[in-house]
């Protein structure tokens, strides 16, 4: 996954990027995210990775969690995030966590329901546009 | 390339990014960039591609200077971009256009000159960490 995660990034935006570490302070699992330089009401998920023998233990959840309090904190009211249509794995956790798909109709469903817009990054590099509209919970005064 | 240059990339840094395009508008050369979501006066090169039929016309050193400027502008004070130490074109580039290398010792010195950091981005993936010193230009009163 190098291309994808030039070293220089973790520190370029390590403000919106989490790690979460194990036994011997070993990483098991990180997300790398930034808020949109175009458009600050835009947080965006880059990358997130999990240590194969962590699946299913919640840290993906946490990670969003976090990445969420984070962007939130910084302005954003929306995350986005892509995904191939493949993964059905990453479809069913971002459904879990509230996300909705924008189809091809630009009409907003469920991911796991979502047609994946064709060759978006590139040439047979379908992906699912994800998105979560995301707000600060305020008590009733 | 695609793996390095999500879609996504060209909205979100669109500010920081530019094209420059040929005959019938088909781009021939583009530069991706940003700047250092935790450090504002550091710019970064992400992505440069030239069309090879169009290589040696000045187009990269225009990209950079459409940069600089726009980075400068938005309070940057240097940019910082990584390659290859195979890569001898674009150190010579690099090192034509103002660039120095930070070599393993912590030392500057010329891109040509320059040592690769070891492993950097990953196994097998050494890096020349470049860097140019950028300001604006105030008239003498």
């Amino acid at each position: 996954m190098s291309p994808m995660l030039p070293k220089l990034w973790f520190k370029d935006f390590s403000d919106t990027s989490f790690v979460i570490r194990g036994e011997n302070l070993t990483p098991i699992a990180f997300l790398v995210g930034y808020i949109s330089q175009t458009d600050k009401t835009k947080a965006y998920v880059h990358f997130v990775g999990v240590d194969p023998e962590h699946r299913s233990e919640g840290l993906g959840k946490s990670l969003y969690e976090a990445f969420e309090t984070k962007v939130l904190d910084l302005g954003a009211n929306h995350i986005e995030a892509v995904t191939s249509p493949a993964n059905t794995t990453s479809l069913r956790f971002h459904e879990a966590i509230g996300f909705m798909a924008k189809d091809t109709s630009g009409s907003l469903v469920l991911p796991t329901e979502a047609s994946g817009h064709k060759d978006f990054d590139g040439i047979g590099e379908d992906r699912v546009l994800l998105s979560k509209t995301i707000r600060a919970q305020y008590p009733i005064a």
